[in-house]
């Protein structure tokens, strides 16, 4: 019995792996078969397998550790597909779009929530929960269609990275705030570091690269390119964590400092997405899993939560519109879809006011509604968006 | 500060997981440049920055499920590199080789621990420790140098498959005999089952899957063949775990009834290894990590341990070699000392016999001892014996 019992405890972990990969593939390829997103059949898969309906697995720390590797990958590849040069070009637009996509959402959140009990602290944590966009699931889904080059795309790859940084400041913000002390030496500080960290991989780190790589063969470990590009993506992604910013952004950043230097090496790229392709059904699954639908059960928080999506979908669609406007309105509208999936820093914020006891849980339960909903709303209004795009501008 | 933790946590994983790949792939570098095998490094990594030198990272849930993603991954990947007919060939030295490579080191552990101290029980588990081969290591070390179709590697292969067979049956015999109890017809249904479920991959799988997989491109969710190949892996290697083999043993049969349908696709190659590339330092560092030094201090153990270890890898060499005297002297070494490598399953038989109360915390300590240096000495026995032979016979 205790041979079986140390074979059962092999097996459980495979069993997980296996349910979450198959039920994930399984809903893809009929949601593919049906022309609709793949990623939000892996996110209902999640919903699915998880302890919602088929309770075959839930949250744990294996699925959180295979989620965060798989995001951190998936952003490293698309930040393989992106050369600086193009986001640079894009740059003053993308500033635009991620300031006015972090304000409106803040201004709506906050006016809705003084409106619905009229807590000033409440209101400040959800309106920030509102304001970071997650731009793994747009990035997915544009990465899928082979659309990472056009200007939408790297309008919203350069402001979802603004966009991070101001959410994680006014995160920092907000958090000072509930112990009732606000430090604005240290939050500067923050954007400071934050700012020239990015500055410094973008314009600094991808000629370096590109004039290194060459010597990468001279390693003889085996394999050195993908070696030195897997150690230079995690040593960013932890990098970016010290300075405040969101691991994805130091993997986001990672890729596109090697984007050049990767472009004429197809085994290294494919290798990389080998890696992705393991990893990134475990993050969606992991987001399906988390949802909750037992926020359905009470219609007052049912209605606050249905609020705060609408009010988390419109306000992102105006602001970033708003900055895309110089897109024409074709354009303004798929930068704003494409900047409405929020993820994992909305819930952190919700969960430090919950913690703090600024919010309730049935303000941290809409949140969470709010970062599964805006995340499965986005892909099927982003594939026609960009789909008749790409047809009338081939 | 909640922020702050926020982001500790999140860097927390994120430090491990660089310290362990970073420190795998330097130390690999350095015994590259030395001109011995990176393998050794990537151990001896594991035991640098573990608990017993630096200390900072210690086994946790996560390096083990890395660990367990790393082996299932290689043993895949090894599969992939192997064509069933290869091993057809081989089957009757294969057979012989676990057969007495199997017999010789239980014989030898059960007479040096009954005259150790008497304890036939003891002696029982401690010969069943000594059975199984890991054949990872040999794997990495003959893939890594391109030799894994040569005559001596197909047998290894083939032997490990067997060999992990016999030395589960044995575990769960012994298991049952420290219960005070043996289940015969329960041994002999796990050991049919085995041996069927190996047959009908061996036999069926490989020409079942050659005709499908050009039909996989019918699959519509992107990447269809990859997909395939990893669900079709990881289904198997859980398949193994329920007919009571190591989940190893599955996912080498699947990589070897898919070689023939991968053979001409390069991107799903470089796919598959990519995602093993990134895996398997964990597994190398998780062995290193385990290592526990303290056994050196009292010489009684330290005694035991190093007895334990010499005649682990004399009866292996003995066994082995004589099951492959058909190869001549330089090919059954060659077959002897790829058999060495003792892993997990020894660990599990000793956890197995400690937490019975048959052996004690000394003999367990010595099984530990034994199963990473018997990893860390095959590897530099292993290349010499097989360059030579690479030489000489071109």
């Amino acid at each position: 019995m205790s041979a079986d019992a140390a074979a059962v405890h092999g097996s459980r972990l495979l069993i997980e792996l296996f349910v979450m990969l198959g039920g994930a593939k399984l809903l893809a390829e009929l949601f593919a078969r049906l022309r609709q997103p793949t990623v939000v059949g892996e996110i209902l898969a999640g919903v699915l397998v998880g302890p919602q309906v088929l309770h075959l697995v839930a949250p744990s720390e294996t699925s959180q550790v295979l989620a965060e590797l798989g995001v951190i990958f998936l952003l490293f590849n698309v930040g393989l597909e992106t050369k600086p040069a193009a986001i640079f070009k894009v740059g003053p637009t993308a500033l635009l779009v991620a300031v006015l996509g972090v304000a409106v959402p803040m201004c709506c959140g906050f006016a809705l929530m003084m409106a619905w009990d009229g807590k000033p602290m409440e209101a400040l944590f959800i309106g920030t929960a509102m304001v970071a966009t997650s731009v793994g699931i747009t990035a997915r889904v544009l990465s899928g269609m082979g659309l990472l080059d056009t200007a939408a795309a790297r309008i919203i790859l350069g402001a979802a990275v603004i966009d991070d940084i101001l959410g994680l400041l006014m995160l920092a913000a907000v958090a000072s705030a509930a112990q009732g002390r606000v430090n604005i030496a240290e939050i500067a500080t923050t954007a400071l570091l934050a700012l020239g960290f990015v500055a410094a991989i973008a314009l600094l780190g991808a000629p370096a690269l590109t004039r290194a790589a060459p010597h990468f063969s001279r390693l003889r470990a085996g394999n050195e390119f993908f070696v030195v590009a897997v150690l230079l993506c995690f040593g960013l992604a932890l990098a970016a964590t010290y300075i405040g910013v969101a691991a994805i952004v130091g993997a986001f950043l990672a890729g596109m400092a090697l984007a050049e230097a990767v472009e004429g090496n197809h085994d290294v790229h494919q290798q990389v997405r080998g890696a992705t392709e393991f990893l990134v059904p475990f993050f969606m699954v992991n987001i399906g899993m988390q949802l909750d639908l037992a926020v359905f059960s009470n219609p007052h928080t049912l209605l606050l939560a249905l609020l705060v999506t609408l009010l988390a979908v419109l306000s992102k669609l105006l602001g970033c519109g708003l900055g895309a406007r110089s897109l024409g309105p074709r354009g303004a509208l798929q930068v704003g879809v494409g900047m409405v999936p929020r993820g994992e820093v909305g819930i952190v914020v919700a969960q430090i006011g919950l913690g703090a006891g600024v919010i309730g849980p049935p303000q941290f339960g809409a949140v969470l509604f709010m970062a599964c909903a805006t995340t499965l709303i986005a892909p099927p209004l982003i594939r026609p968006l960009f789909a008749r795009a790409a047809g009338s501008e081939p």
